[in-house]
């Protein structure tokens, strides 16, 4: 049976001890998917009508809650992170995708960051459009892939 | 059209003003749904199996991480919430169903406080298991109610 | 000799104890110039020169760092602020003006809110630019106006 | 035309990847000038007629501030800094300089900490003094050297 | 039996609802004592041969600290607390007592912060102490009393 | 006489410069005690009883406490920990020690971090605990041992 490493042999939770590991790349790739109404979906892109940037203020406010992960996550390390991207795409009329990479040169992943990255951007956009749609729902968020540290992973389409 | 209102008429981001509105009773209430392997909820549901109880550890990283709302949401009002509870239910053998309540009596909603709440459990849930299951997928955060305010609401069942 | 309040009659720090105050609406309006090379200015200016709004990624930064005044100014009172804008006026070719406004419903000022957020949305200026600019200059960070609780304040001219 | 970094080519914010730039050491030294009525330096000259060290005051939410940089300026890398030191000067009898000095061994530079501890020094000051002198000004902050990385600079006298 | 009040009967962890709590004055008084060598009590209170104000750091501290009680304590209600004070008195040639009072005017206790603030001014002194007395210990953090709310509390005497 | 190395040779707080330091495996143990009522003791212990885990809410919070140390102690060096781990132990029928070990790899130690995490949890402990028991006393904040840097130390007994 796997173990969950979060907890000792006795149950006790605790941050995992990763001193003794050596510091190499890490990257990791998350995303997620807004869905909601046409029109607001429209709204967003069309930033005139919009009257302004809702993916701007949902990309930066990705890239600082990023940056907040091991104050949010309770058993995640303190990482001093070395690059974070946030990015968009339409999948379709009523459909907003979010990819998060984040990337550091330590002794752990930060795959709890890019999905940090990822959440904050969506819940961002849920925010900004709460006023016109509040049917919105934040779907299918997940670790796409990680480099780096003791096994890479790449998820498989679909 | 509708308008969003977290930008002015000149398109510049704001944090509205509710210095003006009047304190009243407010409630919201978020879902979040956490999909895995069976194995992996087979650990969750039985603490002596998986050594300790994933569930606690995630239901305080959503109560702590709804004080943290107004530090991760740009636009979003600092509120001294008063109430904050997270529970979680097994949809099927592979599905976690994670809801949040958050309280508070104040000028504005609590909405983004319960969806910050049920994500941040969400991405706890998945930080503790990310060890024997990398394929596990957030879904379907969203709000399902708000009272208190100018107007009430309830999501539709479906 | 006017006192201040900071200072107890023993000398020690302390955070003014205004629990019995009654709670008014308050506003602070702040500001603060960044002086830069014409180039600079210039490329800010075009957001298609530049790739990349600076003054977005600077409002947003201003407003977030209005919430966390209490947590960066020793002994401010922390404060449910209720409204925040940032603004920016470009004074001549080498000078962008930043103009905060705070609001709250509560028994203490915004004034260093206020402050707070025009010095940080500066800082992020400088920040964006300093890739290009290294001598930029924030100068004449101020209040400029407050009203609400024991007296209102204006500042003359000049 | 130079470029601003913290923009990639599609005009979207990020935080710059620095994951495989080498660690050195790195310094930055940045200063600001607080501006105020004759009387209100003579009172934080004289700390027995203040009747507290406004200075010291300053100093620590000088240091502290350094701390929170990358919680602060959005698209700022988190850096665990070495050192920090903040220090005052008389200039005239109505001007205080403060001068901070950021040290850490690490990838990307401390320029950002040093013109915040500055910044939130010369804050603090005006908050501890606000009760005597509204009209005080913040001015001049600015980076004066930096060292390490791919180039240092100093800045030219006047 | 007496209940812990921050568990339901499930007993799950929640933030205890206190949204329709009147409003009152609160206050608490907290203290805490640091028994360390005498050499080492001997340099605190000679502001001179520390060549340093040690207990002005902590008390700092202190009142900063309270402000982060809700961030800390995991069930904490945050609140916008109205007033900190921290002291110190000496006990005897190796003791330093700290005490902290902290009111607030809202729907629960501060007995969290006050217990905060004595606990985070006392970990200061050890910090800036602790390179010539490794061996101090802080014992005796308790509440002294609490007024406001549904009943008062007076520690007795011994 | 030994000196305050917090403070430099005028007197001034400051971070001191560990940047030249060398990175080594740094490990800290700290522990605190808390004293209450054996009914209260007997509540803790049987989880059944108390309807929920006192233990597991304060073993949390004193891990995430250990994170937050740089932001609470003014003058500590923001550290990326590696791990850390709180346990546990009833002393007699109304005693509960508290036992925290932190590590990092980095160029200054981690005691302070250490003795955070047990004052967190000594704290929370009685956050959840005050409803049946208010004059619980949390004693003997301590350090036990450190290892790694200029110099190992170990706390004699007694």
């Amino acid at each position: 049976m796997s173990e969950l490493s979060h907890f000792d042999e006795t149950g006790a939770a605790r941050m995992v001890d990763v001193s003794v590991k050596s510091e190499t790349l890490r990257e990791a790739r998350a995303s997620a998917v807004v869905r909601m109404n046409p029109a607001t979906l429209a709204l967003i892109k069309d930033v005139k009508l919009a009257k302004g940037d809702v993916l701007a203020v949902a990309r930066l406010a990705g890239i600082m809650g990023a940056k907040r992960t091991g104050d949010l996550i309770p058993l995640c390390h303190p990482l001093p992170i070395t690059g974070v991207q946030v990015d968009f795409t339409y999948l379709d009329d009523s459909s907003l995708r979010i990819d998060a990479v984040v990337r550091t040169f330590g002794r752990t992943g930060v795959e709890m960051e890019a999905l940090t990255a990822a959440s904050v951007a969506a819940l961002t956009v849920y925010d900004m459009c709460k006023s016109v749609d509040r049917v919105m729902i934040i779907e299918s968020i997940r670790l796409d892939s990680k480099r780096g540290g003791k096994s890479d992973f790449v998820r498989e389409p679909g």
